[in-house]
């Protein structure tokens, strides 16, 4: 089986490029290629199986051609314009976002292979003047170019499904925390950095208040959904391959406690509460109350609770010998 | 005010002008130039005004930038590939019913003048294993090709007018019913020609039961809420600018009793009723309990009942003077 993650020099991508090599199989098969592209070369990952890595822009779509031939069996399709950036630039995100996707689902309708394609949506899709709490039903209403791009995606993904073009699968991502590394551009980056910095001795800025909610996730639960996510049947799919990755709703304050009960009272000082007025147009249009039942049904997890998060980050990427 | 049809050789955009014509005035202004645009020379209207037709394909932006320029106060996008025709070819409907429409508010965006424009969706945009009745804020499920690329459409319209590039608004088209002339493609044709054959004399075919409901609406009430529907104010649209239309759930049956009741026993014994199994499909994702309680608070509304509709085919399209 080949297995092609386009994006997979991202934060999500490398995870799930080693946690794929580590596990040597998807889809009861066993991996003998992982093809990790990318917009810049992405970093190899260790594996017992072929490992390639290559350029890809998606929205080109000789590039995306050259990356996708008729042996790939599983196309993870990660790579994005993300929010703010997405919101500073109408034409990147389109290009990337909308066109990419459909540079990608036109590939593999040209080969008439029909791979399993896992597309990471967001729940950015939500949003607006929509009843609470948003489910796998809630009307598509994003009010972030990024949010309605990735609407976009969703609504190609399932219809080239249901003209048998490809075996896809979207998933609404919730905002991945504790990210490790450098912070993207992402609105949502200080939902991550305010957990970090202060885990490694540096200070970190939150803009909102501490009773702000939102729905996260950890990386290593996104990865492993996405592991699940490639190998669900179609069949339980239903008429929508879309649906929202299970995460959980904290409060800013809920998460410093727990990062608090994990790693004691210091980071906590190291977090300083100054507004950033550029970001608050896109946090206001996200309000955060949603139900993942349908993935849930289907076994797609959650973190148990927020030190879970606090945990994992310093196992898998603060730990000596964690990347 | 200069107001610009893009479809307007279609059934829609002929009755639009015409109705336009009549009224003279649109948004408060007295309308100086009314400009038909289609794939095919579009017939001219009687005015007052300054009448012109042109020909663009809006898969082509130059064309595009060609028949919108910076006089142009309110755009009418009712141009698109209809649900038959996108099933059968996907990529006539991705580059017209989509990138047509990206096309078009790109252009937009181009000159900075920020028109109005008056979007035409599809309850095709609903659809599969969503719960009943649909309303604004039921979640985009297409089942349809057409569906999907008209509910992307949404999404460019409403991610293009929170950014301030147009004033857009968008409306859910019923099925319209009884439609003049000659059948189009799309596989709800069945719904008007089963009404205007019999009436006219001939046989037409119902390929459904007499118990299948459908939500319907009159060409001259159509017209009549795309006309308020570019009136309203931005204000009032709220997060969403896209909204379904009012119209009626009827069954065949209640439509043919409304039939009989206007003209008469015979039109109905002219109905045959075989299955056409190429267009089952399309109809199965076709489920038909819906409200459009946004609209109807701004004014939009419905026929009061199909027997209307039976009278406004016989007096706009039959009766010596309708076209």
């Amino acid at each position: 089986m080949k297995v092609l993650i386009i994006g997979g020099g991202g934060l999500i991508g490398q995870k799930l490029a080693r946690s794929l090599a580590a596990r040597g199989t998807l889809r009861g098969a066993a991996i003998d290629t992982l093809v990790l592209a990318d917009i810049v070369d992405p970093a190899p990952v260790e594996a017992s199986c072929t490992v390639e890595t290559t350029r890809c822009d998606i929205a080109d779509p000789a590039s995306v051609a050259a990356t996708i031939d008729a042996d790939t069996d599983v196309i993870y399709l990660l790579a994005a314009i993300v929010s703010a950036h997405a919101e500073e630039d109408l034409d990147a995100g389109l290009n990337i976002n909308m066109m990419g996707t459909l540079n990608v689902l036109q590939r593999c309708r040209e080969l008439g292979t029909k791979p399993v394609l896992v597309f990471t949506s967001s729940i950015a899709v939500n949003g607006g003047d929509v009843p609470q709490p948003y489910s796998d039903y809630t009307a598509l209403n994003p009010q972030t170019s990024y949010g309605a791009q990735k609407a976009i995606g969703e609504l190609l993904v399932n219809d080239f499904s249901r003209r048998g073009l490809i075996d896809g699968r979207g998933f609404r991502l919730p905002t991945i925390s504790v990210r490790p590394g450098k912070p993207n551009r992402a609105a949502s980056g200080f939902m991550s950095s305010i957990f970090r910095e202060p885990l490694q001795g540096q200070s970190a800025n939150c803009p909102v208040d501490p009773d702000f909610n939102h729905y996260y996730l950890s990386p290593r639960k996104c990865v492993e959904n996405l592991i699940k996510g490639a190998e669900l049947h179609a069949e339980d799919l239903g008429q929508n391959r879309c649906m929202v990755m299970p995460g959980r709703v904290w409060t800013i304050q809920q998460m410093i406690d727990a990062m608090t009960a994990v790693a004691g009272p210091e980071p906590a000082t190291r977090i300083t509460w100054e507004k950033q007025p550029e970001i608050e147009p896109i946090l206001k249009g996200w309000r955060m109350d949603v139900r993942a039942d349908k993935a849930e049904a289907l076994g797609l997890e959650a973190d148990a609770s927020f030190e879970d998060n606090i945990r994992y980050f310093l196992e898998d990427d603060i730990a000596p010998g964690g990347a």
